[in-house]
C-alpha cells in the first residue's frame, strides 16, 4: 500500500486473468480463446485499414459497426454500442445502472470480475447460491434488488439457462436493469437479444473474443433499449472519447459480415467439444452440459489440482479456480481436434 | 434522464470531442491530430501482427512496450505503463490517486476532460485562474490540496511552462500526487520524465496520438515511481485485463523505435507552426507562444465565432470553445504546409 493511493484504490481486489507463461510453448486451454484464426476477410480488412488514416481519431460513435450489428440482430443503431472488450462494457454498465446501497444479485459461482466491479464502484452485492447441479434458482431473483447480472452460458460452468427462465427474471424486475452476459452464447445457446424490443430493462453484453476469434483485437458489444444504451454512452463519454481503435472497428465489421466463416468455426468447436466430453465421461469425469467453448470437469478419484499440475508439466494449460464449491473442477477451453487429442493423451497418462 | 440510470450516471456532464462531420471533405485542424501518416515501420509492424495470433489475448502487462519506453527514457519497466489512449490513463489516475473531500487543483483554462473525470469519480476540485497572459500562477499551487493536474504544454492555449516552475510545485506537494499531462511535450518542450527518479509523487502522462501520428490506434503512456504505477495497475486490473490490443502494442513499440521518422515529422510541424504564427501576426492576430502542434489565436477586430463559421463554410475545421475567457479564441491544429496555406488564404478572404 502506498500513501499516494486513494481509499478506492486501496480497497480494490483486482481480477487475475488466466496465466500467460512464456517459459515454453503450451497448448493454451486456459482463457477460452478460439483455436481458430480470425476470418481471412477480417485479416484483409484490418490490413486495408492499416494506412495513413491511422493518424486520425477513430469514429467516436462507431456508426458503421453499430449499423452492421443492428442489421445482424434486427435492432436499430440506437440499440447497439461497442467497447474495448466486453470487460470495459461490463464496467460501464455497473457504473451506469447500479447504485451503492441496494444489493446487486448474481450467482455465487460466476465470472469473477463481477465482485471486482462492485468494489471498483463501491456497490453492494449479494450472491445467490446455485443449486447442487450449478443451476440458477430462478425464484431467488424474484425479490427486491439493485440490479441483476447473470452470464449465460455461465462462466465458469458452461451451463446454459433457457430463454424462458431469463424472461421470468426480466419480467419480474421491470424497474431494475438485468444484464445478461452472453460471452459464450454463440456455441449453442439462444440469445436474449430478441427480447430487447419487449423489455426496456434488459441489457445484453457480447464479445468478439470467443466465437469471432478476435481476443487480441478487444471488441465488445452491448445491446439494449436506447435509454440503456444512452446510459452506457454517458459513462463512455465521461471516460474516453475513443475507446475502440480504427483497426478494431474495421475488423469487427468484417467479422460480423463473414457469417459463413463464423458458422463454420463455431460448428467445428461444438463438434470437438462433443467428442471430448464423451471421452472424458468414459474416463470417469463428471462433465457439465456445455453450450460454451469450454468444459467444466471433475474427476471422482483424482484431485483437480493434481490433474492441473500434471497437465501443466506436460505442456497443457487449463484453468483451476481455488474457490469454494469449484475447487475440484477444471475449466478446459476447446482447442483444435489435435490439441484435444493431446489433452486426452496426457490425461490418460495420469488416469488410466 | 432514464429511471434506469444510476445517480452517478445522471450526475455526469460528458466530454464533447471535436466534431467529425461527414457531409463533405474538410481540412481537419480541429482535433490536434498529426497531418503526417504514421512511420512506414509502424505500418509494417502492424501488418505483420495482423495474423492468426489475433485469436489470442494480448499481453496484459505490455512487457515489450514498457521495456522499449523505459529504455527510451532511462527508466525501469516498473516505472512505465500503457493504456487505451491517454484519456483512459487520466481516468485511471484520477481514480487511483484522488479522494473525495479534498480539493484537486487545476487551471481554470485547461483540458476540459479534467472536470468530467471529477464528476465521474465524485471528486471535488478547485480551478486556479491563469493570469491575463494565460500563465500558471505557481504560488497558487503551493497550498493544501488533494492532488494537482496540469497539462504542459497547456491545452488549449499551447503555452509552455518551464521545468523549474513545475519542480517547485512537485517539491512543495510531496504528500500529494502531481500529474503532468504531456500530450504535446514533443513539439518543443522538455519532459519532466527526468524528475521521476527524484520525486515519487510525480506522474507523467503522454500519448501517441499527436507526435507519433497514431490517434487512430489509441495508445497512451504513463510514467512515474513504481508505487504510482502500481496504483494505476490496481485500477486497470479492476476494470479491464487487456485494455491495449495486439496491433496497438505492435505499432507503439515500433513508433518509439523509429526515432528518425519521429524527429523528422515533429521538426516539420514545428517549422510549419512558426511560419503560420508569423503570417497570422501580420494579419493582426494575437498568437500565443506555442510549444504544441496547434496555435491559440484571437483577432482584435473580428469575432472568433465569425471566423470559425467562415472557415467551416470554406471547408476548414478548427476548434472554438464557447467558454469564459477564451470565447474569442480559436484553437488551430498545425496541418501540412499546403493545409495551412489554404487556411491562410481562406482567412485572408475574411480579414484583408
Amino acid at each position: 500500500m502506498s500513501k499516494f493511493w486513494s481509499k478506492a484504490a486501496k480497497n480494490l481486489v483486482p481480477y487475475v486473468p488466466g496465466e500467460q507463461p512464456k517459459d515454453k510453448k503450451y497448448i493454451k486451454l486456459n482463457t477460452n480463446e478460439s483455436p481458430y484464426p480470425p476470418s481471412p476477410r477480417v485479416i484483409k480488412a484490418i490490413k486495408n485499414a492499416t494506412n495513413s488514416d491511422l493518424r486520425l481519431y477513430p469514429d467516436p460513435e462507431f456508426h458503421e459497426l453499430r449499423e452492421t450489428v443492428a442489421k445482424y440482430y434486427g435492432l436499430t443503431k440506437e440499440e447497439v454500442y461497442a467497447g474495448n472488450g466486453s470487460d470495459e462494457l461490463l464496467a460501464f454498465a455497473f457504473q451506469a445502472f447500479f447504485d451503492p446501497g441496494k444489493k446487486i444479485l448474481f450467482p455465487d459461482i460466476t465470472y469473477s470480475f463481477y465482485p471486482v466491479y462492485c468494489r471498483l464502484y463501491n456497490l453492494d452485492y449479494e450472491t445467490v447460491p446455485l443449486d447442487d447441479e450449478f443451476n440458477v434458482p430462478v425464484n431467488e431473483f424474484l425479490r427486491e434488488n439493485g440490479g441483476i447480472i447473470i452470464s449465460n452460458p455461465k462462466a465458469p460452468t458452461a451451463k446454459y439457462m433457457g430463454i424462458d427462465e431469463i424472461k421470468t427474471i426480466i419480467q419480474y424486475n421491470k424497474d431494475n436493469v438485468v444484464i445478461i452476459d452472453e460471452a459464450y452464447i454463440d456455441f449453442g445457446g439462444e440469445s436474449v437479444v430478441k427480447l430487447i424490443k419487449e423489455y426496456k430493462n434488459l441489457l445484453v453484453i457480447q464479445t468478439m473474443s470467443k466465437s469471432r476469434c478476435l481476443a487480441g483485437l478487444r471488441l465488445g458489444l452491448v445491446m439494449g433499449s436506447s435509454e440503456l444504451i444512452d446510459g452506457i454512452i454517458r459513462i463512455k463519454n465521461s471516460f474516453n472519447s475513443y475507446p475502440v481503435d480504427r483497426l478494431a472497428l474495421a475488423g469487427a465489421v468484417e467479422a460480423i459480415r463473414d457469417e459463413e466463416y463464423f458458422k463454420e468455426t463455431v460448428a467445428k468447436i461444438i463438434n470437438t467439444r462433443e467428442w471430448v466430453a464423451l471421452r472424458l465421461k468414459e474416463m470417469g469425469f463428471e462433465v457439465l452440459d456445455s453450450r460454451a467453448n469450454f468444459l467444466f470437469i471433475s474427476h471422482s478419484k483424482m484431485n483437480a489440482e493434481v490433474i492441473f499440475n500434471h497437465l501443466r508439466e506436460n505442456g497443457i494449460l487449463v484453468r483451476f479456480f481455488k474457490k469454494p464449491r469449484i475447487d475440484n473442477y477444471l475449466r478446459v477451453s476447446i482447442g483444435t481436434d489435435s490439441d484435444m487429442e493431446e489433452f486426452i493423451k496426457v490425461l490418460e497418462m495420469l488416469i488410466l
